[in-house]
């Protein structure tokens, strides 16, 4: 791709009315566009890198045969009435009535309509367990919409849902969820921690959440730095208790660290709510009709998009991994001899083509975030310099050899 | 993918409260869930084959270099009203206050969103032509939700907007788009018919349609059989007027013959309307400010999946080709010494390994609409029984030549 093709240009000065480096970052190197307070849109750059975040998680997801559906963002108030949740959750979903006067909500999330769907297909032990995710938008009426993109009005996240015929299928899966978690973050670069959190109105059980360390974070968390696992702070200190003195200690006996951190998915088991409150049973091996067991595990992943421009950036702009950037390398040619590119390359290059400085050409290349920043100038002769972004390491070598390097990568 | 550990489950009866074909097929083959009118929920397999018409539409248009972007669903008030298509489309689009008092609306389409972007990105000449798509839903408050997935309320579309410096340059792009939308309707095995239509309110030129001819279809379309090119009926008979006793002459001059359709997608030269009204200009050579030039180029991409039940199904179900299927064959094994399998083929097979007969097996393979039905039996000894779902001609070779033929086609 040419950067003077490129929908977008970048912008020297930090948007007006944006405090969050997220959004600061990401609307200066043209990935987003601010709509209103809380709703954003994602522009192309943004968009390979919110497509390159879905892929690794579809990957990971399928590799336990987890299927992909595509749900209702109209939602029926129907749906909703039966576990209680149309009422206790309208501060937080959109609820309005159309010109029929029917009562619509938008999707906060899914567990009813799942639970709704699961009752058709789902009816012996037989047909458990059962896994289905979706990629979608979710809505939530935030009453003061902040830090950028992390907590927006408007946001996708992906949602896995299992269904269960005992507690020990149920404890399989979610562990093994918590190991593609582990996978999944580990590709997008974020070194996450899981912490204990509470149930909610799910479960007595903890659920987890999986926490990145960052100044700009809203959750507290306490970490232990021999174990890299934490607790959250409702956990440690109970909802609204004062913590600043607390001396927390790990199990393995370490003291934990306060530190704030952002987070970026968390996993709960719902057991039997939304399955009684709908009906959904199955008959078990002795033909007694019990309720499904559930679980639920979220990543959000406009959030995690945010959260790699909040931890993984420096003081010149965005750095994204070979799995999540939008492009692998940007050339800079200094000689007008050209790199001689082929066809196969062209979705994996920015070309730099503009009419523009040397300079503002490395300050692109650096605020974009991309990988390698590779230039041909009279210095380097029939070599070309390589600066890998996230290390500033520059080496000149042939440009045959980096392709190379960069195919064993 | 093993038959007994899909989500969905196929079903005898069709749904009640469902007349449309492409609904009542849709669901009894578990592609899809009707969450209430004129809203559904796309389940696994039909999520595989949407997945396929976004894959097939993104390889298309990025061959001319359109890039992909994510927008806002909810929408600010200001930005529809400097057009004054928040009073225009009241009726159809749901727009609600939210706790704040916040004026909101859901996305009908994006014009108004596209061109307040593109004002911060296009400036001069140099900056055109370009172009943006998105693959997201949108809604329409329709007065009564009908034809199934053909006219819902919540719906998945395919929209794309040029900009351009002067009509020379947007005519070759709609050319050029014109005939990447055959070039997509032909792989989703979808035989449109181009017609001119009315050009609303955006121009004075037509706008073309593309039209699949259908008995259930909404539209009426006049089409030579000659040239294979079509016009509306608003077109023929102006608006409101009883066109049934017309006689029709194609430019060609035979005569046109009268069917019902499907629209598919629809491609609008929207002028400077957008532009002007949100203050999208560009300098040309000469310096000189001029709004850009913007064309829409729309499918309807869940309507394409419901097209494809309606127009290509027979009376023992759906029938998807080899671009569209969401698995390439249905494999039925009566001896019980298996197919050896490879890992590889995972993604493409649907292995019936139920409990059930082999009647029930063949039935659901071809409500499902699976491009090869491959049966080993005892009839068959060491080779393979293999039906071809759209022409049902069957053929007994070996496991292996199928498997290379497959892979040439």
């Amino acid at each position: 791709m040419l950067v003077s093709k490129l929908f977008t240009h970048t912008q020297k000065q930090d948007p007006k009315n944006e405090e969050a480096k997220n959004a600061c970052l990401l609307t200066r190197a043209g990935f987003v566009y601010k709509n209103m307070a809380g709703v954003y849109s994602i522009l192309p750059l943004g968009f390979r890198v919110l497509q390159n975040i879905r892929r690794i998680i579809r990957e990971e997801l399928q590799t336990f045969g987890a299927e992909e559906v595509y749900l209702n963002e109209l939602q029926n108030k129907e749906t909703w009435s039966v576990s209680g949740r149309w009422n206790e959750l309208k501060d937080v979903m959109y609820q309005f009535s159309d010109s029929r006067g029917k009562d619509i909500g938008l999707a906060t999330t899914h567990e009813e309509v799942v639970a709704e769907i699961a009752k058709n297909y789902i009816h012996s032990y037989k047909d458990l367990p059962k896994g289905i995710f979706q990629i979608q938008d979710k809505f939530r009426n935030e009453p003061r919409a902040r830090s950028g993109l992390l907590r927006g009005r408007e946001f996708e996240m992906k949602d896995l849902y299992s269904f269960h015929a005992d507690e020990e299928c149920l404890d399989k899966y979610y562990q093994k969820v918590m190991e593609v978690y582990i996978r999944i973050f580990g590709r997008l670069g974020l070194d996450a921690i899981i912490t204990n959190a509470s149930g909610g109105t799910f479960t007595r059980d903890f659920s987890h959440e999986f926490q990145v360390i960052s100044e700009n974070g809203e959750d507290t968390i306490y970490v232990c730095e021999k174990c890299h696992k934490g607790k959250n702070k409702e956990i440690v200190a109970g909802a609204g208790v004062e913590d600043s003195d607390l001396v927390v200690k790990c199990d393995c006996g370490a003291e934990m660290k306060k530190k704030r951190s952002i987070e970026v998915g968390n996993i709960f088991k719902l057991g039997v709510k939304f399955s009684q409150a709908v009906g959904l049973n199955f008959s078990d091996k002795d033909g007694n009709r019990n309720p499904v067991i559930m679980a639920s595990y979220g990543i959000g992943t406009t959030r995690v998009l945010a959260a790699i421009a909040e931890v993984l950036s420096d003081k010149n702009g965005l750095v994204w991994n070979a799995e999540t950037a939008p492009y692998q390398m940007y050339l800079i040619d200094l000689t007008g001899a050209g790199f001689g590119l082929s066809e196969n390359l062209s979705d994996v290059v920015l070309m730099d083509d503009r009419d523009a400085s040397p300079g503002e050409k490395f300050a692109d290349a650096d605020l974009l975030g991309i990988p390698y920043r590779v230039v041909k100038s009279k210095k380097t002769a029939d070599k070309v310099e390589v600066k890998e972004r996230v290390s500033g390491r520059i080496e000149v070598m042939e440009w045959d050899k980096f392709l190379e390097k960069l195919k064993r990568e």
